[in-house]
Parts: structure tokens; C-alpha cells; sequence
């Protein structure tokens, strides 16, 4: 590989080396997947809070793409206060929660365990309260969405096909293993514009994100658990469908918004806000999928792969960068998880 | 009925005359609802774009809790775009539309009808473009979201209490007969309220709105199509549920924040918002919904029409007197069906 200019707060070789360590996992992944799959299940349940609902949207929109099993996303909180009834012993219940101990989840977690429903979480220790509460525990230390995508990933996919209903796992899961050098190319080249984009816009009063479809979640994650926790900007996330009914009214000159152009069928409703957008904000950010794609990866994977493209850049690159400029540290809170509340 | 003051842009017969116009649809909308029912289906698809995928989420709610039928609240946009596989033959299609020609609504109705699904839409008008897509059309004039739900309520609850998971429909319908002059009176009793607080904050440069569970969609409804679109007031609306991930970080001293404290289960969260709002911002309006509910309607029926009590007093008065006192009337548009977009 070519010697590259450092990144801000970035170790290239802890980044390969940590997706190494979470490709290793394929095969345990593998074990639950395939043992999980004999049996039939009603729906699968996915639930969490937070950034763990934002990153299991895509999940979502996977099994509902490639699977007739019923699938809801359900917020733990509010799953557990209405004890939700499409919660029973024929659910699959996928949670995750990166601290261990997240009480809503946790607590969803043992609700959903006294139904007699079948229970598999993503952590990153062995030994916490959701692990506890849990049939099966995927573990694995290795921050960043990449590497929480590749989890989620291998085991949902592996899932899918032994239920037949993702053919082309292996091929798939095979090329997962060039993803973390192709994903380092990548950022070494958009790192450039996501630093002017930081350092032009970190001041924004107020700004609006819009897309669509599978990335929804990402960006769910980018504009409430980066932008708001920890940066303290005031956004709007909104779908590229709905942008026309509500949100377009607010954009101005000089409102900034950042527009992500997806992969996949509803590409088509980005293109849309796109030609809306042309001269009516003098500050618009365009983050095209199409041209961050992974090389190593046949083309047909693009499009489920790509909350993790955009995650690469963004919350990957441009985050940090708006950090830089700032100077507010992204690990500084005011509130959150600072006291009991 | 005492002699009320004249509320700003209200008509107070016109209101009690379209209770009555809408309640006599009672027996037609319980014939198809009645039809319907003696089919069995795989899910139910709720869909539409934006103010009617708002008030649908009440709806999905609605089936959620008492029934074991999948339901998907879809947006009609994306849904067609991906060619949703949950869209068969064994789907009952409900949809919406105020204008009746919702291009993205009347795409997905005709790519349903393909499918073979069952479609029944709420329309104005008895010839528009969804009604002739649609297989059943509930078709009435009445405007004001009081009489949107209660078309919805007396559809989807027959077609439970006919599936057998709704028991008390007929005490429940008997009693909506009651709600237009039930909803009157609360709405005078909260006008000047409305009017102080609108006064107060109608200038506010940014604000937060919050709240959980069945008027998730109304808040919606309130800060998409009315802050938003009708308004152009810069918001950002966050369940009960997920504003401890992020949000919470934006609450300052002079941050305007609204909060919508539900009934049911869920109101305990709202209560958990309610606590760590005290003392962070010096401008908070609570709206509680235990102070607004029907006096002339069971308790036990309360918490499925609190997006009926929320709307009474927001989208029909804290709304009017935004526009009252901003002086930007409600129907001025600079973009939304403006031109081809």
C-alpha cells in the first residue's frame, strides 16, 4: 500500500488491524447463525436505543428485502413499557448495546427472555448485563461502524441464507475480508473534502440532512448520536420522500444542507431533492455513494453495503474533521450519561 | 351549550356541523369494514406521504395493540421504488389522500392493485385519481383532523371487532358521537393558552418537540406539515424514547421545548423527560393530555383517541394562533405544490 498522509485522530494500521480481529469472528458468527436458522421463527425482532436503532435500521431493510419473516425495529423503551405482543417465544430477538449496560435494552432483554423468545446480542465484552440476559453473545471489543456493520452483517446474511433466502452469501462474506484496506483507500482520498466541508461549515446555526432507504439509519446516527451529542448542531434529518411535504419550506440561501445520493432503487428520490435543492441553498454538501463505493466488492453487495460506504467517509472522516475545527471534542457531553436522569 | 367567545378563525357550527356530517358515515364506513373483514389477510399496509403517513402511525398503532395481524406503515414513495415484497395479494391497503391525486400515493395504489392486494383510501371527493385506483373509497369532505381519525378509527376498529380483537366497538362508536361537542368545549377552554403561548414563542429561532407512542404521528403532523410547511419554523421532534441519545444535548436555557405528556404506558418516559427538562430551559410548554381527554367517553377508550385530544388543541388551536399572531397565514406556501418538482 501507498505511504499516505495522516489523518486527524486516525491510526491506519490500529484500523486494518482491528478488522482483521472482527473478520475473525466470521466463523463463530457463522456457528450461531447456522444453529439459530433450524428453527422457524414468526418475526425478528430488532431493538436497542439510540445509535443501536440507528445501526439496525439497515438490518431491517435487509430481512425485508430478502426475507418473508415479519420484521419490526422497535424502540426498547417504549417495546417494554406497551409489552409489545409481536414479542413471544417465535421471536429471534437481535439487541445490541456498545456499553454492555444500557438499561432500556437490558431490560427489554430479560422482558423478552420470560416470553421464552430466543435472544442474540452484540456486545463488546464478554461478561455485562446484556450478555447476561442474553441466549447468545457476539463479542467483539472494535469500535467504529464498520466494524459494527461487518458484525451485524455476517450473521444476518449467514442467517438469510440458510434460510434460503441469500444465495451468495459465501462470495459475499469472502469479499468482507478486503473491506477494511478498501474502506482506508477510500477515506485517505475523501478525507481532503470532508476537511473543507468541516472546516467551512462547523459553524452552521442550523442544518438539514436529507435521504433515503437503507442509509436512513446511518444517517440517523450521524445527525443525532455525532452532530447533536456530540457536537451540539442544531439539524433536521429528513427522508428524501417526505422532504417535500414540510422540510423543503425551510430551505434558504444560505441553509446548509448536506444531501446523500444512495445506492438502490429509491436513488431516484435523492435525484429528485437534488434538482429541488440546485440554486436554492448556496450550501449544499452532496455525498454521492456512486463514487465511494468499495472496489473490492462485486456490485451487486453495493447497495447493502452502503450505510457502511457512507459511514466510512462520514462518520469515519468528516466527523472527526468537525471536531478539529470546533475544537469541541467528541467524547465531551453535557448531560448524556453524566448523571442519573 | 353556554356561549362561548369567538375563537380566531373558528367556526364553531361549521365544526359541530361537520361532527355530524362525518358521524353519519358510521354505517357505510361499518358495511366495508364489515365486508372486508370476512377475508383473511397476511398483513396490513399502511401507506401514504406525509401528512398521512403521520396520521396512519396512530392507526398502526392502533393494530399493533390488539391485533396479531403484521402491519407496515409505509411511505408510498420508497414502498414503490423497491417494489415492497410485503405488498401481495393477501394485503389489505389502506391509504389516504386530501387532494385525491398524491402522485406518489396513486403510483402505489395502481403498482398494489397489480398485486392483487385489497385497497381501501380516504379521499374528499368521490372522482379523484386515488379513488379510482382504490377498490373501496371512504370519501368525505370534512376537513380538520378530528374528523381524519375519527373516519379512520370507525374503519379500523369495526374491522378488529370483527376480526374479534376489538370487543367494545359499539359502546366505543356510540360514544363518538359525542366527541365533536366534547373536543368544542376543550378547545375554548384551551384558546387562551394556545393564544399566550403562541404569543409568546411564535418568534422562537429553534425548538424541540417531544413525546411517545400513539401521537408520535400527530407531533409529526404538527411540526412537519404545520411548523414546517405552513409556518417555516425551524424544529426538531424526538420521541420520549430516543431523545436521551442526542437531543438532550441541544436543551439550553433558551431553547423552547415542547412536551407532549401521553396517557398509557408510555407516559412514564414523558415523565422521565419532564424531570430533566425542569430547571435546563426556561421556556417549556407542557402539554398534558390527562388535563385535555373527553369528558364524555370512557377511560378505557382515552388512550386510542389521544391523537384526537393532541390535535383538538394544538393542530386546531396552538396552531391558528401561531399564524394569528406571526401573521404568516397558514396557507402560504413558497414552494410545496408551487410548481413540478
Amino acid at each position: 500500500m501507498p505511504k499516505h498522509e495522516e489523518m486527524y485522530k486516525f491510526d491506519d494500521q490500529k484500523f486494518l488491524l482491528d478488522g482483521i480481529k472482527v473478520y475473525a469472528l466470521r466463523v463463530p458468527i457463522e456457528m450461531i447463525a447456522d444453529k439459530l436458522a433450524q428453527k422457524e421463527y414468526k418475526n425478528i425482532i430488532l431493538s436497542g436505543v439510540g445509535g443501536t436503532t440507528a445501526e439496525m435500521y439497515a438490518v431491517c431493510r435487509i430481512i425485508e428485502k430478502y426475507s418473508d419473516i415479519p420484521v419490526y425495529l422497535l424502540n426498547a423503551a417504549e417495546a417494554l413499557a406497551e409489552k409489545d405482543r409481536r414479542i413471544t417465544r417465535n421471536s429471534l430477538v437481535l439487541t445490541a448495546s456498545k456499553s454492555g449496560d444500557t438499561p432500556e435494552t437490558v431490560s427489554l432483554c430479560w422482558y423478552a427472555k420470560k416470553t421464552g423468545a430466543t435472544i442474540v446480542s452484540f456486545v463488546s465484552m464478554e461478561h455485562c448485563p446484556l450478555a447476561e440476559a442474553s441466549d447468545y453473545k457476539i463479542v467483539s471489543a472494535e469500535e467504529g461502524m464498520e466494524n459494527t456493520y461487518m458484525r451485524l452483517y455476517l450473521f444476518i446474511l449467514r442467517f438469510l441464507y440458510r434460510k434460503g433466502d441469500f444465495q451468495n452469501y459465501e462470495r459475499f462474506a469472502d469479499q468482507m475480508k478486503s473491506l477494511h484496506s478498501d474502506a482506508l483507500r477510500i477515506k485517505h482520498a475523501y478525507d481532503r473534502v470532508a476537511d473543507a466541508n468541516a472546516e467551512k461549515y462547523w459553524q452552521e446555526p442550523y442544518q438539514i440532512w436529507i435521504g433515503s432507504d437503507i442509509v436512513f439509519g446511518e444517517m440517523t446516527l450521524l445527525t443525532m448520536c455525532i452532530l447533536e451529542e456530540m457536537q451540539w448542531m442544531r439539524n433536521r434529518l429528513v427522508s428524501s420522500s417526505e422532504f417535500f411535504h414540510g422540510a423543503l419550506e425551510l430551505v434558504e440561501k444560505d441553509v446548509m444542507v448536506t444531501l446523500v445520493k444512495g445506492l438502490g432503487p429509491c436513488r431516484a428520490l435523492d435525484e429528485r431533492v437534488e434538482k429541488f435543492l440546485q440554486g436554492r441553498t448556496q450550501k449544499l454538501v452532496i455525498v454521492d455513494l456512486e463514487e465511494l463505493k468499495f472496489t473490492g466488492i462485486d456490485e451487486e453487495f453495493q447497495y447493502i453495503l452502503s450505510p457502511i460506504i457512507l459511514s466510512n467517509v462520514m462518520a469515519g472522516r468528516y466527523c472527526w474533521n468537525l471536531e478539529k475545527h470546533s475544537g469541541h471534542d467528541l467524547s465531551i457531553r453535557r448531560y448524556y450519561r453524566q448523571f442519573k436522569y
